[in-house]
């Protein structure tokens, strides 16, 4: 980076020669291949945009301007052309730079960006106020990487073609969508690209947009010419550019779908130098169950928004079996919703924080049609990812929802018990997984019971039933939830949910050391309480302690404290802070929270000297 | 409908001819009208649809083959011709039709539906199971009145674009979104009318599906032409039908965007015979309130997607401030937030219900990126509505969202004053306005101070501030929320939410009459505790009421609950249970919820015994 280095960046790009523009190009190419090869990261997408990015930044001076990334993890040329070269090099290290786009980091980053199909409608926002304030500069989306098959980037284009100002959209089509391209609209957009943009039929001038095609999407001079032909257009324009992910590792391009993200490799071969984190095992083997369960259940479809980690897997297995919805989680809900209602036996599998965009879908399509599919929840709760990817917000989320049963598992044979559990359910499932990286758990080589919960009677009615208009419900009736009692003692009880039962059971080791027989409970129901359970500890114990690894507002500590509220049990609800958290680590998340056993018996003696 | 009724519908339909077809048609048209100027309901939407409802069921068996409404309210046809007619005599009355699909009332309805968008996901999902299970029958999915705006139909329609198997889509254009059209979309829509179906730019074919144009819409010779040719083909195809929206009424078709909706009216004149229900009073009230509050602060803009209601008066007043997002919740909450960060003023207006497609906005776009932007949220709280509509999600989905302030308003000059605080705030701001029909309330007419509340100081930092990867964060330091205090008593203080202060009122009243004298509170705020008055409650009230008119789980009293947890003060959680609840009256919601002041009090003096 000798040369980019000695640059006055991301200025010095607009006077720079085509020579010099294609020198920064090539360092920074050369490396990214070594930091990804070094510490991993998303390696295709990063490497098939250097060249756009270079031609953004000479064509457009983005401190007036404004430049708005999308599934902002295509941004690291951008971050390297925007004084953040020493941040990068620490890269997944403490100090270094994020992986996704962040004001914070720098005045050239617009918005804290994770998720996929946001720059239009962000965009747009700035269009707007830019127009209403009377102000002049560009406004300038990147949507790519396969962010334009989710919904939101299809109202952000409906709302981008009716303004009548400078709006400029840089489609990079890389001819994948994180895995391969699912669905009809990239049928249309092969063929624009076969035809080099000529083909009539153009869903971008159909909602409003000029059109411009350029094929060669790596060439710097190309790239150049087009952007400035656009630069300071008075109305909304697309500039589809034809990129090659994974440009500059030949094992990269010719396997798209494996290197959007890759662990340290060798450069050579592509072949990986370290093993997957062994810390994050709980995780991958739930990952690895979830794909062996339904590769062995032969009635069963998993139906996921575009995951390569996942899809790969079942697209090698049984393709048949699997259907990818494209990055579109509303659709995901409604169509695996719609298949149980149908007869088939369907399992969602969703990142929890990507969830969050089928949360109507959750409640309407999904849990009120009463639908009995299965949802599996990745990457739930407190997570040392950044902001935009944070998993933390699954409890309260879908633990409120009517209707639905969502379970926690403490380890694979509960998780395993727990899909068994699920596929027998005639009502809607959810189970959601860990995720962050999660220390050797002492209870994770335990053997479980069979999972027991069911709907009991109400009104003669076990099934949900929506009346007509005439009036009122007949809702399903109480759930009755059975959580795991692994001890039963006394005064005290440790409710570990999930991951952090682990906890619960080093928190009683810690309170026989001081005299004190704990009770422990795996509660396995989120969504519902073990009421029967609950009463019985009203008559030996003073203080219920409830370890949940999500946020504690509106979660399971605050429905064991709302059930408790009327009696004399205290409660201590340990849960993660109402706040929007980014890259925190684990000794920190165990700091901020009192997470650590230690600090969890502070709290304790402190409430019993108190009771 | 004498003649209508004669039939053995629908199958009668498939072997009746033209000019039967045609006396039904005439006979559901003047039903109607009728019933609508009666009662009211969803003039435009169905008026428009009776002729391809009636081809639908003449050339499809609905016994065998599949149709999906979206929108569903414009199912009153398809309701006349299942075997509806008498519950549909009775419509918006005890034991009538509910205005929306749904099972419950008749096997020709396959989901609960109320939401724009979601027909060809769900018949995605139909299709994808029968094609599993090698069954053989149409599916035949509505999409219409606007729909096709929302980012779910055109995940949909990227989903549908890639089966290899029969799929029929009815695309009703009636050239309207509810509202009028907004986006550029309808652009292109206009170009495939004008050409009637033959421009080569066509989004459906881009996307994989074949297309049929028919222009007359509303002949039903030539639907059933249409329609014929199409039943067992067998790959995706759409039938794009041009329609007239309020066909049969002069006033309705020349003004369709005000009676999309209509109250009951004169049938001659559409002049209205009943005044807005007043017992809708705080609603209304709260409507008019906003809208003259855009109106008089020249620098507000107002987002909204796609309403009639609020859209046409700020249409008529300052188009220039009102940005019509069409039917698309992500988009609205996503450029509004946008606008914000960006120096504008912005209100985003959504009802409770529809804003849950825009949950991940809210939690991403919005409040991770600090955006000042102010969503006032309509038709919050359990509502005597159907399913899909109940805006009783509003408490667990935002009070629980980090870095959004959410407020209760208790009458109109609290409202007024929130507002104003949201203006001044640099954060993002909340405000409920309750649904459904409520009784006059005695606290409407108080005056109330203004509205106190700030982030106080953390680590200095007084602005939500992400971090770099480097680790941690420095979040928004504890909001200090101010409540009112109505009366300042002892032993028990009741905290009403909302509406619901007006039941805290006269439940304190019932106290004082056996001897209480209870402390009487209005919260404000919902997503942020009164730490200080919780604490100072501490000393002389034994039992705290939280009364709120959402779901109880994840809601406000929870939260009350969990800070109380650990102390010796009880707390009575009233709320909504969480249950899917359809078209409960006010009475059965009073009797279901242990709402009514005189139950409360008997659950008081029960908690009072046991304290």
């Amino acid at each position: 980076m000798e040369y980019t280095k000695s640059l006055n960046l991301p200025e010095a790009l607009q006077t720079l020669s085509l020579d010099g523009l294609e020198n920064v190009s090539d360092e920074i190419r050369q490396f990214l291949i070594d930091k990804f090869a070094e510490v991993g990261g998303h390696v295709g997408p990063n490497l098939g945009i250097i060249e756009p990015t270079i031609a953004l930044h000479k064509v457009f001076d983005f401190k007036n301007d404004r430049l708005v990334w999308d599934v902002s993890h295509q941004d690291l040329p951008h971050k390297l052309l925007t004084n953040r070269i020493e941040l990068m090099e620490k890269f997944h290290e403490k100090g270094g730079a994020s992986a996704f786009s962040n004001p914070a980091e720098s005045e050239y980053d617009n918005f804290i960006v994770g998720h996929t199909s946001t720059s239009v409608t962000q965009a747009v926002g700035i269009a707007r106020a830019r127009d209403i304030k009377g102000e002049k500069f560009n406004v300038v989306a990147v949507l790519g990487d396969g962010s334009l098959s989710g919904g939101q980037a299809f109202e952000g284009l409906n709302n981008a073609g009716m303004l009548k100002s400078n709006f400029i959209l840089l489609l990079n089509d890389n001819e994948m969508s994180i895995d391969f391209n699912a669905g009809g609209l990239y049928s249309g957009l092969a063929r624009l690209r076969a035809t080099r943009g000529t083909d009539p039929n153009n869903i971008f001038t159909f909602m409003g947009f000029e059109y411009k095609y350029l094929e060669e999407g790596n060439d710097l001079a190309k790239l150049i010419d087009a952007l400035e032909e656009l630069k300071d257009i008075n109305h909304p324009v697309v500039l589809h550019i034809h990129t090659l992910k994974g440009k500059g590792l030949d094992f990269a391009v010719k396997h798209p779908e494996s290197w959007h993200y890759g662990i340290p490799f060798d450069k050579t071969s592509g072949a990986p130098t370290v093993k997957h984190d062994e810390n994050r095992a709980l995780i991958v083997n739930s990952i690895d169950k979830t794909i062996e369960y339904i590769i062995n259940k032969p009635d069963s479809y998993a139906i996921i928004p575009g995951s390569p980690l996942l899809g790969r897997k079942l697209q090698d297995t049984v393709p048949e079996r699997y259907i990818d919805t494209a990055i579109a989680e509303q659709a995901a809900v409604s169509i695996a919703s719609s298949m149980a209602k149908f007869g088939v036996d369907s399992y969602m599998i969703i990142a929890s924080s990507f969830l969050q965009r089928a949360y109507d879908q959750v409640l309407q399509d999904w849990t009120l049609n009463d639908c009995p599919a299965t949802l599996i929840v990745l990457g739930c709760g407190v997570t040392p990812t950044d902001a935009a990817h944070n998993g933390v917000f699954d409890i309260p989320m879908l633990s409120n929802v009517p209707n639905l049963v969502y379970m926690s598992p403490t380890n694979d044979d509960e998780y395993v018990k727990m899909l068994k559990y699920c596929a027998s359910a005639n009502f809607p499932t959810a189970i959601r997984l860990p995720a962050g990286t999660i220390p050797e758990l002492e209870i994770s080589d335990r053997e479980v019971d069979e999972i027991v919960g069911y709907f009991g009677q109400e009104n003669g009615a076990d099934k949900l039933c929506i009346s007509t208009a005439s009036g009122g419900v007949l809702p399903k009736s109480e759930f009755i939830a059975k959580s795991e009692v692994l001890h039963r003692g006394s005064k005290v009880a440790l409710l570990g949910l999930g991951i952090m039962l682990d906890t619960a059971v080093k928190t009683a080791r810690l309170l026989k050391d001081i005299g004190i027989n704990a009770t422990v409970v795996n509660p396995r129901f989120v969504s519902h309480l073990d009421t029967q359970l609950l009463d019985e500890l009203k008559d030996d114990h003073q203080l219920v302690v409830t370890l949940e690894d999500g946020i504690a507002e509106g979660g399971f500590g605050a429905k064991v404290a709302t059930y408790y509220s009327m009696s004399d049990v205290k409660v201590l609800v340990r849960g993660v802070k109402k706040e929007h958290i980014d890259s925190l680590k684990f000794a920190q998340i165990l700091e901020r929270y009192r997470w650590a056993s230690e600090m969890i018996l502070d709290d304790i003696k402190e409430a019993l000297a108190e009771v």
